[in-house]
């Protein structure tokens, strides 16, 4: 793949008469800010030349089109928080990142339809404020971690929590600009004056929406958001199981509860060791440089009292409905010996007042807390890697996809194993296998993006494909979904040369590279 | 718009040689049966030059092909039974009509996951069949007619009714033939032997899958289909109001009932005349040549206890729900004077013997009982138009788009307003305006398809547009969407440009044209 650097002098220049020099930002110290946030100090392989930051939708198309102009490469971001899967760090080293943090207006609370537009810089912090500030009951779904942009994130297919979000289905209209600097907009908002824009998700023709998604094909300026109203009552509970080969049954009755809708949220199942990394560190419990074996892991569930397995949902709803699902719920884990089901019932209205976080943001008011996760092996300069495969929601893909996972990352990387399971849907979950390292730790670093490649390729050999991929091994997770000759790939390539002949938008961005820079 | 009819004799030869002759249709009488249904006896507009069926994914590449290499235009079809939106009718005539109805197997039905895998030949009876003969406690979510392919129907945004369908949400995971002969599979299919292809809905990288809505970028040979569980308890609902002018507040109640998952699935909202029309026929009540006046109208909402706006939904799920669910729904109403809910209870496992075909629609069980609708004005030959824009799901937008229509469809065209509004998710509907003509009428056909056209115009003008559009005005729908001097027509057309250089495949499909028909 060529990684050719452009040079960058007359673009910036263009870029500054553009923008004003406040927009472009160019000295090491300030660009540092925009690496991934995990990688070790000394390495640059995705690294910007510079970072500029449009204030409008016009600064947008203006910077596209300079891009075009001096051939240069940009990559986009809204906050810039994807951690985990790159940062805010560009696949191409040198492309300058264009940074939409300034574009972050609320620009619509609809009540009738519960419904908001943002521009991409705004956070999922902002969208709760504007409600808030607004006085509206509605509910925003949210991640876990609420400094993201809420088009950023949703854009990569991130996953948030309330029922609106199940199957990831909180995204209606958008605006994009498209590669060659021109505004597009999608479904009814291609009519002029039609408000319907936001509400119905169809194009008359085909529906391009989605094509926007991890993808290197347009930048999103404006989107909408569907909203919840508030519920009378809000009941976020916990499930707790002692053997790790419970598993299976969770999930198998997970699902039957998610399809036949007693569940409408997306619930996450933690292990001892995922839930162990946000409440506790590492050594309090081992000092082995190995993977803690599982004498100790069972003493931490049961000190932490998170079980070897924990998951966390929620109901929404009139109180008695919310009171027959629990009993129902209730009823059906108690199937697993041993099993435990908790929570405590909560006005829709105050929420905000709930102590865990996790019922905050199940709650759809985002928070900060669970972010320590990352100190489990280093204290402040944790970090983590996702590697998040996809697989239907069966106890058997649980348990075959846990041991495939479990197995190479202890025997191949000496780490633990941290796994999240978010059910993004009644069918299939995401299984997001937390890498956790010590960032200040070389060695320990590289083993955990060796690590996460090998898991790549070997979890495809089992027909388990990523749902998100970090900026390290885009190419290699791309590289995976290679059906009759790699058909996808090039249709996308297809599409890709005929909207961005110059090849300027984010090249790499998923494995899909311009004609330029392939082969 | 060029409209040149090829020339077929050799590209003939060659489908026949592939395919075999008894694949291919050339004789006048029986390429009568893929016309318009609706169309009046001596109009020729939208006319085959052939019809061929492939038998496999194989043969439709080799259709592909050929027509590639002969520069031959090809329209598909899966069972062809689009009625009100000109049927199997090519856009182009002389096209070559590719009809997938042999391609008819359901190739898989999942119990665990809750989804069927179906060729694009498979129709509504054939699924359901197939889920009954091979006693799976799962359903479908069916049209109003059975008769259509599940494919075809689905990928024309067509509405079906179960929660599963809420918001057009039933399709996942796609094998699709591109233009250039080439198989490609989305999602996770596009990894070998990955087994969540019709269980999550993404790519890694950008979702096709919209692109091939409404569309001529490819040809679907086989999609995922969601299923429900059977509930315990299936509650079919009536609400009916007496006053024209209850409108508004029946959609703003209901709104509020969709919004907090009070109602799931997708309801029907029927104006007097339109109900009428599947019960009666109009000369019972009226022999004036002008529209039907308010007065009988009032009879008519009487006697035939249809009132003058009445709804249609239901309810799923376990049985103290579905009451608690009920009594909500009951209180809310009663706001509006008047207002009558009723419906009975019936078990999961029974509903196919319920006598009311709506009743049985919303159960999952596929009929042909409304489809005399088209009857209204001229007995066995009835015909009807689908004009459907899409509006935001307020009293307010309710008000405004029956005002409009009912008056031109009044006075421009002197027919009567038949209307069934249906909010295919909790903020938006698609208000389906009937216009009912008798096909032997030359001169009422040729009104209706005027009028038509009145409508996209003039609704446009208001913000409002259609959500699906017939052959005879696909060109004016699309027209509408111009932001930015149609960006969303030009962005599908360079997309089209360069997956079909030859154009060859459905030219002029909702107003998508390959470059050789353009200007």
């Amino acid at each position: 793949m060529a990684t050719t650097i452009p040079d960058l002098t007359r673009a910036l220049d263009a870029f500054t008469e553009a923008l004003g020099a406040d927009a472009v930002i160019t000295d090491d110290t300030r660009l540092r800010e925009f690496r991934d946030p995990f990688a070790y100090a000394t390495w640059d392989d995705f690294t910007a030349g510079a970072v500029v930051m449009p204030r409008s939708v016009e600064e947008v198309q203006a910077v596209v089109r300079l891009a075009n102009e001096h051939r240069v490469p940009i990559w986009t971001h809204g906050a810039g928080m994807n951690n985990g899967y790159g940062g805010p760090a560009p696949r191409l080293s040198g492309s300058v990142v264009v940074s939409l943090r300034r574009m972050n207006r609320v620009l619509e609370i609809d009540d009738e339809c519960a419904y908001a537009v943002v521009e991409p810089g705004v956070r999922w912090f902002d969208l709760y404020d504007a409600i808030q500030a607004g006085g509206h009951k509605l509910m925003v779904s949210v991640p876990d971690l609420g400094w993201g942009s809420v088009v950023g994130n949703t854009l990569e297919n991130g996953v948030t929590y309330l029922p609106t979000a199940n199957d990831m289905a909180v995204a209606c209209g958008l605006e994009v600009v498209l590669p060659s600097g021109e505004v597009m907009r999608t479904g009814m908002g291609a009519m002029p004056g039609n408000k319907a824009w936001h509400v119905y998700k169809r194009s008359l023709g085909p529906s391009p929406d989605h094509l926007f998604f991890q993808s290197n094909l347009g930048i999103v300026t404006r989107m909408g958001v569907w909203l919840m109203p508030q519920p009378e009552c809000y009941l976020p509970l916990w499930l707790r199981v002692w053997n790790e080969d419970d598993l299976p049954a969770l999930v198998e009755t997970l699902r039957g509860l998610m399809l036949d809708r007693t569940i409408e949220n997306v619930p996450q199942i933690w292990n001892t060791i995922s839930f162990a990394s946000v409440m506790s560190s590492r050594h309090l419990w081992y000092d082995g440089a190995e993977p803690i074996p599982d004498p100790v892991i069972d003493r931490m569930a049961r000190e932490l009292e998170v079980g070897r397995w924990m998951m966390r949902f929620a109901l929404y709803g009139d109180e008695p409905i919310v009171d027959l699902k629990r009993r129902k719920i209730e009823e059906a884990f108690a199937r697993i010996p041993g099993a435990e089901v908790w929570g405590e019932k909560c006005a829709g209205d105050r929420i905000a007042a709930l102590e865990n976080p996790h019922e905050r943001v199940q709650g759809g008011v985002p928070n900060l807390d669970i972010n320590q996760m990352t100190g489990w092996y280093g204290g402040e300069e944790g970090g983590h890697i996702g590697f998040s495969p996809v697989a239907r929601l069966t106890g058997r893909d649980a348990v075959a996809l846990r041991d495939l996972l479990r197995g190479l990352i202890e025997r191949e990387a000496g780490l633990d194993y941290a796994a999240v399971l978010i059910p993004t849907n009644a069918r299939s979950f995401v299984h997001i296998t937390l890498i956790i390292f010590d960032t200040k730790d070389e060695a320990q670093a590289r083993r955990a993006y060796d690590t996460s490649k090998l898991l790549v390729r070997e979890s495809a050999k089992h027909g388990y494909g990523e749902y998100r991929a970090h900026l390290d091994f885009m190419d290699l997770a791309s590289e995976q979904y290679s059906f009759n000759d790699h058909a996808y790939r090039r249709f996308v390539e297809t599409i890709k040369d005929a909207l961005d002949p110059n090849g300027i938008l984010s090249p790499g961005k998923q494995g899909i590279w311009p004609r330029s820079l392939r082969d």
